[in-house]
This record gives structure tokens, C-alpha cells and sequence, in this order.
């Protein structure tokens, strides 16, 4: 057997040998050049952080609390929070169908951990947050690409012939609400065929509710689909967007004799424990602060998207169309014929210093190309920025 | 193709079928009724968690550090501090091989992914940390057992024997320094040969230093293997045990290549981002602080050991042995011929209220039987409470 002569040689997995610095990885380098107006990444603004109500919470937790520091079971307390939080959302749960996770992508990877084997297909919007199919990367599992349209919306149609037709997906992943990366959400009747498939069909849904929090219009949000079919869709929360992402919670809500499977995969994961970020939010939770943070967070987050939206009118080319997001942090561009998007970045970012994360980043592999496409984000920068921003992106574009 | 009927029959991967909850899981459960002397886990002491340091670190980050609640890239200064420390266990290294990991759980478990597929073997010690035999649960990997002894240390002649046969294992697992469960330490001449065979045979050997920092003889602690052998042991450590576990802060020290690698691996779990809890490590770290809370656990720890041996002198029964150890949280106990551990667990737990973990619970599967062994922790229990801890377990050994 052929040893290697260095470590440099190792054999990793098959699936890691090809593995590069992800799109995000990769423009995290590049716009972190001083000067670059970045619309690229998810970020929320890091000048809207509650931070004195962090620094108390924390302080709080540190006085109180014996056990902040240890090691411990389960925090049923923010547990309880959950589910009064997923109320708002129009979900019912009980603590005992909440598993508290590092983030949302932590939640993907264990749902993905536990339901997928070599040989089983998984069903995923052909426009698609990127973090989704790294999770897939170690499993030998078929892609199979659902049709989502920034103007159409999800095929439904498409969906219902796959699976009339013998396909049976371990999971079709999706976001209802401020997709990542189109910006748009489910109307009210997908929603309700959505849920009727996964019924019908017994197939498991991930809904990624990341941003659905974060809406912007005046009769509130539509309740996610995970309302309206509560056994075979597993919601997954998070407070990253809604509160802080370095503290690295969030939540997924199952049915309940998938939790104690869920802790034990977390458990060899990194350990299944009460961390002291889980503690900051619930001593945050329990001070009544977020409802007026996420009243701010909307209030800023709409004014920044009408600035966006404004600027996109006055400064894109003709033939470029874009949507209009009722929830999320994401504006998604398609431009007139001819021009693609990953090879406009590098000009944008070396003559403009201008930066958006192209299309390419969220299709599948082998299916509809998303060149003509790119996503802008409208949280992380001030409204005089994201028109500057703009500004620049036009002159790109216009130049083709 | 046939259907669940409910969600309550989902398919799951074949692998986390059987899936229980681990003995840890269940010990948790059954020690946390109240007026139980644990002597179970491997918690460390909540009362002597440097709690104003994190407190007073808290708020330095949130009141200084603008990005501290944001996603950002990877702490290059917490990489240096760690680079610090690990000169004080006499392993030389850059900033660019170390990686920050949510724990050491992760880093083993993110090494796993990136080097293990099916059909490789993975060598691991036959008295185990049960959270490594959970890392591989879910690969299709043969687990080729080598023997450590209480008494005897780690069968290195039987390892060569394996590799000169034509082993080829895609890792080894190995603890040099207050070993999880037994307590004991690699001699200098042990680990010179261990480097050596890893380095012949081109081994990949996952060294987890969890409690290395933890060590309580005059002269000091032997450096790991990894500062033999630089490129073909992957260091694993963690804050959990000289910090606190609930920050969920560890490292790997790797060849710089891996690093990347890793990092793409863990964006695809739960987002490579600079976590709160890291800013927190760091803010303490660079207050000097460390070097005292080291001193104070290592001094409250022995004392602690040495309260432990004492107990066990006068209270178990003739023929039981235990180990004595330089280093971590563990003894290890091995009970006359016809005691089983496990079965006396229960009974220990009605009869006497105290609890310990069964040596099963670190046994390979389907190698040598450790149900005569048991673990016992004396990080966890003020001295006095220890006294009667092992007062109530030698009535139940005594017993029999």
C-alpha cells in the first residue's frame, strides 16, 4: 500500500479533496480591503446591537447564576422563550419539540446528520443559500433542483411531478420568508400546497426561517409553513439576525422524539450543553428588550431597503429587474442579456471598489445557471452608503 | 416505494437508528436527583470558574470592541495567546496552524470529517473517552483497538505489530496526559516511540490534551507527543477544563495546509466566525490572568486527588486496585474478580445515593470487557464531600 511521504499528501475524504475557501470565505478576503462598499454579505448592522442590554445580561448571568460557566443540561427557560417567540410566528410547539443549536447552520447539519444516507435524493431550490449545500457536501446524496423564480416563485408544479412521478427525497430544504439570496417570500397559497405535498407525500421539510423575523410591511408577516403542517416540517431559528451572530444561538422545532436523536448527534458534535451565550439571551429575553429591538431593526432595516430600491431605480442599466423583499436583508438583481455577473465582481471591486455576491454563489451544481444574477444585501450598510454604493454598482453595470 | 405512515417513522440514517442516549446523557439525568454524591463526570469545580475575570472581560468586549457581536473572521490574537501556551506545554507553532474550535469535542469531530470515509480503520486506546467513539458513530469506519492498561500504559509493541502488518489507519486516538478514564500518563519513552511509529508509518494520531494543563507533580508536566512529532500528530485542546466548558472555546494545532480545509469544514457546521465567547477568552487571557487560575486549580485539584486516594486506602474492599494520577480529573478503579461495575451502579445509586460512570461506558465494542473498571472524577466535589462519597461507594464494594 502506498504510503504518503508527507503529511501535505494525507488522504483526506474523497468529498473534502477538491475542497476550496467557500464564496463567502473567499469574499470575506476581499471586501475586507479598506474602502470596498460592500453590499455582498448577510450582515446585520453592527450598530444596531443591543450591547448595553448584552453587557447586563451577561453581568446578570455571571452574578446569578452558579452554573453560567458549567457544563449543563439543557436550558429549558429559553426553551420556553422559543416557544413564545415562535407564537408570534403563528406556530404552535411545546418546549419538549424546541432543541436549542450553535445557529441555524448547526441546526441544517444535524437535521442533514441524521436523515441522510449514501443513495437518498435531496430536493433544493435551485436558487440557494449557499451554507445549504456545504452541508451536503460530505453526503453521497442526488441534487435534485426545484425551480425557484425571483418573479414565479417556487414550482410547485415541478415538485408535485417529481414526486407523483417516484421521487422521495430525504429532505427538501427552503426559505419562505426573505429567501437567501432572492429576497422574496411564499405566497400565502404556495405555502398551503407546500404543506399539502409534505403530507401527501411524507416528505420532510427544512424551513429556514433565518429572516422571517425581519419584516417590513405594514400587516405583518404570513405565518411560515411550518404552521400550517407542523409534523413534517422542521423549522430552524435563529437568533444571529435578530440579535447578535457571534453568540451563536439558535433553535430547531421537530417533533419530540427527534430531540433526544438531535442531542446526541449535537452531544458528539460539541457537547449538548447550557452555554453561556444560550444564558445571555434568555437573561435578554426575560428583560422584555426585543420586542422593541426588532421594532428598530424593522424601522432601519425598511428605510434601508427603500434606499436601496430607490437607488437601484435611478442607477441600473435598462433591461436589469430586481424584487422588491418584504422580509430578510437581500435584493436580488437580474440583469439584461449579455452580462454576468461573476465576471463584472472583479471590475466592480477593482475600478469601484464595489462588492455583491454574484449569482454563480446560490445555483446547484448541474442545474439553471443564476450568471444573469446577483444578490445585494441592505443591512450592513447606512442608507448615505448603500446609495454611494449603488452609485458605483450603476456605473459597473452600465459599462457592461 | 413504501412510505412512513408518520413522521414518527422517518427514515433515519441507518447509522443513528439504534441511537440512544449516551451514558453521559443518561448518567446527567440520573445525578441530578437531588442529594446524589456524583463522583461521575468530568466537571470541573463551578466555585473556582474565574467568574469576575469573565465578568470584567464581558464587558471590556462589548464596550470596546465594535465587532464583537458580529460574524468576522477567524481572532488572530486569541491565535497568538494560543501559541503562548502551547510553548508552556513545549510544543512550538504558528498562529497559522492553530484553528479555533467550538471544544475539543469539535476539533475531533471536525478531523474526523475531513479525514475519515468508509472503509478506513481508526485505531483507538480500548479504554476510550466515550465522546470519541461518538465522533466515528456515524462513519463507516473499523475500529481496531490497542490496548492501555492502568498498569501497563498503552501496547505500543502491539501497535507496531498491527502497522508492520499492513494497518493502515486513517487516524489513532490517543490521550497522553491525565487520561479520560484512567487517570494516567504516557511515560517520556512511551511517547518517543509513539512519535517515532507515527512518523514510520505516516499515522495521522489525534492527541487530545484536554487536561494536560491540569498537572500536579514538583517537577511539572512531560511535553504531548505532539512537540516530538509536528506534522503527523494533530493537537487537540480546549478551555473547558482550565476555563470554563460552558464558553465552548478549544483549538487544533495542524500543518497550516489543514487549516483552510477545516475551516470550510466547520462554516458548513455551524459558521467559522470569531464567537463571542472567544473575544471573551481573549480579553481574559490578555489581562494575565491565566497563569493564577492555573495555579489555583492545580493547587485545589491535588488536594482533591489526594483526598480521593486517601478515601479509597481505608474504604474498598481488598483486591481493588486504582491508579494514581499525575494529571487531570480521573481515577481509575479496577474491583476484585466477580464485582461488575455496572451492575453495582444501580445499586449504589438506590442504597447509597453516590454515583460513578461504569467502566463499560469506556470500552471499544467488541474488545476487552472493562465491566471490573470504573471512573471516578475529584475535580468536581469539595474534599469533604469526597470523604463521604467514597464512604457510601466502599459500603456498596464491600458488599459486593
Amino acid at each position: 500500500m502506498k504510503a504518503p511521504s508527507s503529511v501535505a499528501e494525507l488522504p483526506v475524504a474523497s468529498w473534502a479533496r477538491g475542497l476550496g475557501p467557500s464564496a463567502i470565505q473567499d469574499m470575506l478576503q476581499k471586501i475586507t480591503r479598506p474602502g470596498v462598499y460592500s453590499l455582498a454579505l448577510g450582515l446585520p448592522a453592527a450598530e444596531l446591537f443591543p450591547k448595553e442590554g448584552m453587557a447586563e445580561a451577561a453581568a446578570r448571568v455571571l452574578a446569578e447564576e452558579g452554573q453560567a460557566l458549567q457544563y449543563s443540561a439543557t436550558l429549558e427557560p429559553l426553551r420556553e422563550q422559543v416557544v413564545a417567540l415562535m407564537a408570534k410566528r403563528g406556530v404552535r410547539c411545546s418546549p419538549e419539540q424546541v432543541f436549542l443549536t450553535t445557529g441555524a447552520q448547526q441546526g441544517m447539519n444535524l437535521l442533514a446528520r441524521l436523515l441522510l444516507e449514501p443513495g437518498r435524493s435531496v430536493l433544493l431550490e435551485d436558487r440557494v443559500y449557499s451554507g445549504f449545500q456545504q452541508v451536503l457536501a460530505p453526503y453521497d446524496v442526488r441534487r435534485v433542483p426545484v425551480r425557484r423564480d425571483a418573479r414565479t416563485g417556487l414550482d410547485l408544479d415541478g415538485m408535485e411531478a417529481l414526486l407523483a412521478a417516484g421521487e422521495r427525497p430525504a429532505l427538501f430544504y427552503t426559505m419562505s420568508d426573505g429567501h437567501n439570496p432572492l429576497g422574496t417570500s411564499l405566497a400565502r397559497e404556495a405555502r398551503e400546497r407546500l404543506a399539502g405535498l409534505a403530507r401527501e407525500y411524507r416528505m420532510p421539510v427544512i424551513e429556514d426561517d433565518a429572516y422571517g423575523f425581519l419584516h417590513y410591511e405594514e400587516g405583518g408577516a404570513i405565518a411560515p409553513v411550518k404552521a400550517l403542517e407542523s409534523e413534517w416540517v422542521f423549522y430552524v431559528g435563529s437568533f444571529s439576525k435578530i440579535l447578535a451572530p457571534a453568540l451563536r444561538v439558535g433553535w430547531v422545532v421537530v417533533p419530540e422524539w427527534m430531540v433526544f436523536r438531535l442531542a446526541t448527534v449535537k452531544e458528539a458534535s460539541d457537547i449538548d450543553t447550557t452555554t453561556f451565550p444560550q444564558r445571555m439571551v434568555l437573561a435578554f429575553l426575560q428583560s422584555g428588550l426585543l420586542e422593541g429591538h426588532l421594532a428598530t431593526l424593522r424601522r432601519e432595516y425598511r428605510l434601508r431597503r427603500d434606499t436601496l430600491l430607490k437607488a437601484l431605480e435611478t442607477q441600473l442599466p435598462a433591461g436589469a429587474t430586481w424584487t422588491t423583499p418584504t422580509s430578510g436583508m437581500f435584493v436580488w438583481v437580474e440583469l439584461p442579456e449579455g452580462l454576468d455577473s461573476t465576471v463584472l465582481l472583479s471590475r466592480a471591486l477593482e475600478t469601484q471598489q464595489v462588492a455583491y455576491l454574484p449569482g454563480q454563489a446560490f445555483a446547484v451544481k448541474g442545474g439553471r445557471s443564476a450568471s444573469h444574477g446577483l444578490r445585494l444585501n441592505f443591512s450592513a450598510c447606512a442608507p448615505e452608503r448603500i446609495t454611494e454604493a449603488v452609485r458605483r454598482l450603476g456605473a459597473v453595470l452600465r459599462a457592461g
